[in-house]
């Protein structure tokens, strides 16, 4: 079964209407006018019933006044105008609406809401929300976000989609990205999910060549059988992480009031997960801590840990970690001990380091020594994924150690890079990063990392 | 039982002696030279056999030669060397030694730790170390820390003390506080514990007017009896914090080869943490959140948390999380709920808000309206604790936050302020701790510390 949903002119239009654009700062149509004359290069026609001109650029009473084909119209009028206004973007030959405006289901009002679809159903038209932040699409600018950018920053542009029923909390996530650098593709404010909702979205971005990872927060999906359908098929071809909100009866009450959802028992949507392997993530961190290993790294093919460091310490909790997250450590081969036995006899490795797993190098480790360390382990066939804990601390960790490890890529193996601590860390997880190797801040993060990239490693590999 | 260990000529030296102290870059006893002299304004009295000048400061050949007291020698000679050392110190009336130098048990030289042990009593000198990074006074910058500051930075000073027995992590610690700006009072590196030990320290820490709270990374104690006695007695005047790792196989494994630490079943440190109210982290950042929410706030007095928010899924999950933690969510009297409805009909609150707990003051509210909430469930008798969660990214929320915050402490409530984002909630939160109030980053982060706030506010007043 192969599932195409085209949503491209949804993200990619050519030319927008901006329906209920305003001069009027702290209305959101002034807001949106903002966001999506930053960047995007498509044609933006403002309307508003009264203005001739928005921002300086020539208003339209009408979105049928337009002197030219509009492929997108975002909405920020009042909800009661909302069913007539999509009568004008069906006359229009609109192929798809973003509604921002609240006042519909979230509001008592089921019946506007079943009217704006009834309406956008004749037309043939596609309607992301109502009650939502819009789509933003990192890649060309297009951005129906209302909140200001000195409020919220915009990531970068990179190979994370990410879908949120919450429009507060995926706007607080996109300015986390920013901040930790993480790159966006697609971010997708669900809101009501009238129409489309996280299963549309999610089989429309299964497809899309600029987003490698689906992430989403949900706090109930709209449709059971469709969503575990889409989330099986979309997991074939990406991974798809979800942070499912509502887990425990007193945020399945708080959901009820929230979004309306009606979360069900969390032990179904793990066992919906489990059979469609999509990755469960508790909290925001681990969301990301997921996404950004299986960004950057290919699935492991098998789950036999080592671990390479330059702290016993750091070591050992990495050790709890992995195992409390139900993972193993690798048993080394014969080979790969004598290898090190060798090693240090020829005082090419240092007499006290361990070369059990986890391999210890030592506080006074050279680059030099990481990579021979790094090597042993990653040609040994009993070890699938490495992770590799640098505590920058020690000034005998040379910068070459950014050379190392793009040097080791060439076993094709996945690689987790960990470098706990301050600004040092920090720099040269950027300068690491651009290598390909994702770099996280604490061995906690660690343990993420290396749990995604074999959890999803197991679905597609089956071991 | 009271018992009180002085080691305050251990953290405030009138004057130091360097053994081994270099002209040489690269030099542990050259890099201990430069951390010292930084901020340092005791007395510093370089020693080295060959030198007659190390950084501008006289050197001298024997610490006997010193022409004045010596409260405190950092030792950082070559291991062998170290009991004559004592010796001399002992001659010169050193009150305390702290041996950086390597070489000893951990090196399979328990002969020479007996040995540098049995001198130093002979004098009734007290020993910090061997096989470590010394101490760390942030309050006077007496620092005998080998990491150069370029690469590991000091944390600035606070009420938060750190004991490592790795020192590698330690120092990663102090790199990721200082970028964090998380003050701390003393680190003390543990090293092999040949004579001070972690319950040493801890009861020197409990009466330490600079310490607020204890925190210590440890794989194994070194006599269960005394950290036993040490944790129940230092639990009763301020909250310890624990990170104990070697809680599963592989890890009591790795702590073998790393610290010799036969980490013993985790069951048992956990009764024993739970018999003494030493809270146990399971990662750095957890440590990190118990810590701040306890540094910064007094200990819940009962177990109902209340939510205040502007944003549904954010209060969604923090609800879980808190479930999830094992704590629960105040129900509200029938006082509070009348307030509010009241509120509503008056219009100061808005009619499409939720009044259940969690509190969503919704996406469009400016602080006038977080304070009305706030001070309701403060007021309230069913609620012991408060978690604000505030999504900045809206901006129709006004930075008078800061000024609610810093009123609504009237009540004698504890509170926890949760902020996730980028830079501006980043800034907003550093004013907001400049009240006293701790501002988290993540949801989870936040349910921390509450959890801390609850954990050791049972402790103390047994709910």
């Amino acid at each position: 079964m192969k599932t195409k949903i085209d949503l491209d002119e949804l993200f990619y239009p050519k030319s927008v209407a901006i329906i209920g654009a305003s001069n009027t700062l702290g209305k959101v149509g002034n807001a949106i006018m903002h966001s999506m004359t930053l960047r995007f290069k498509g044609k933006i026609y403002p309307v508003n019933v009264k203005e001739t001109e928005v921002m300086g650029l020539k208003a339209y009473k009408s979105i049928k006044e337009i002197p030219d084909e509009v492929d997108v119209a975002v909405i920020a009028v009042p909800a009661k105008f909302v069913p007539d206004v999509i009568d004008e973007c069906g006359e229009k030959g609109v192929k798809g609406v973003v509604v921002i405006s609240a006042g519909f289901k979230e509001a008592g009002r089921a019946d506007l809401e079943e009217e704006l679809v009834k309406r956008a159903r004749k037309w043939g038209i596609r309607v992301v929300g109502p009650n939502c932040l819009g789509v933003t699409n990192l890649e060309n600018g297009f951005d129906c976000n209302f909140n200001p950018p000195e409020r919220q920053a915009r990531p970068k542009f990179g190979p994370i989609a990410f879908m949120s029923q919450s429009g507060a909390f995926g706007a607080a996530i996109l300015d986390w990205a920013a901040r930790h650098e993480v790159g966006m593709s697609k971010f997708i404010s669900l809101g009501n999910m009238a129409d489309l909702d996280e299963s549309d979205f999610m089989l429309y971005l299964k497809d899309d060549p600029k987003t490698k990872v689906i992430t989403a927060y949900i706090e109930g999906v709209k449709d059971g059988r469709k969503f575990f359908n889409a989330a099986k098929e979309t997991t074939k071809v990406k991974p798809v992480i979800i942070l499912k909100a509502g887990r425990t009866e007193a945020g399945a009450k708080a959901a009820a009031s929230h979004t309306g959802s009606l979360a069900g028992s969390y032990k179904i949507y793990q066992a919906a997960f489990e059979q469609t392997g999509v990755l469960a993530a508790k909290s925001m961190r681990q969301l990301f801590n997921y996404a950004k290993a299986l960004a950057m790294q290919s699935p492991a093919k098998g789950d036999r840990v080592a671990i390479v460091t330059n702290g016993g310490g750091a070591g050992v909790m990495m050790s709890d970690g992995l195992l409390e997250a139900g993972l193993k450590l690798a048993e080394f081969t014969e080979e790969t001990k004598e290898k090190f036995r060798k090693a240090i006899e020829e005082g090419l490795l240092p007499e006290h380091m361990s070369y059990k797993n986890p391999v210890d190098v030592i506080g006074d480790a050279p680059s030099s020594r990481y990579e021979t360390a790094i090597r042993y382990v990653l040609e040994d066939p009993n070890v699938d994924i490495v992770v590799v804990i640098a505590l920058f601390q020690s000034p005998a960790l040379d910068e070459r150690i950014v050379e190392v490890m793009e040097r080791v890529k060439e076993y094709g193996k996945p690689i987790v890079f960990v470098a706990p601590g301050g600004e040092y860390p920090e720099r040269m997880a950027r300068k690491i990063e651009q290598k390909g190797i994702p770099v996280f801040e604490t061995v906690e993060d660690g343990v993420d990392a290396v749990y995604a990239l074999i959890k999803y490693g197991r679905h597609i590999y089956g071991f």
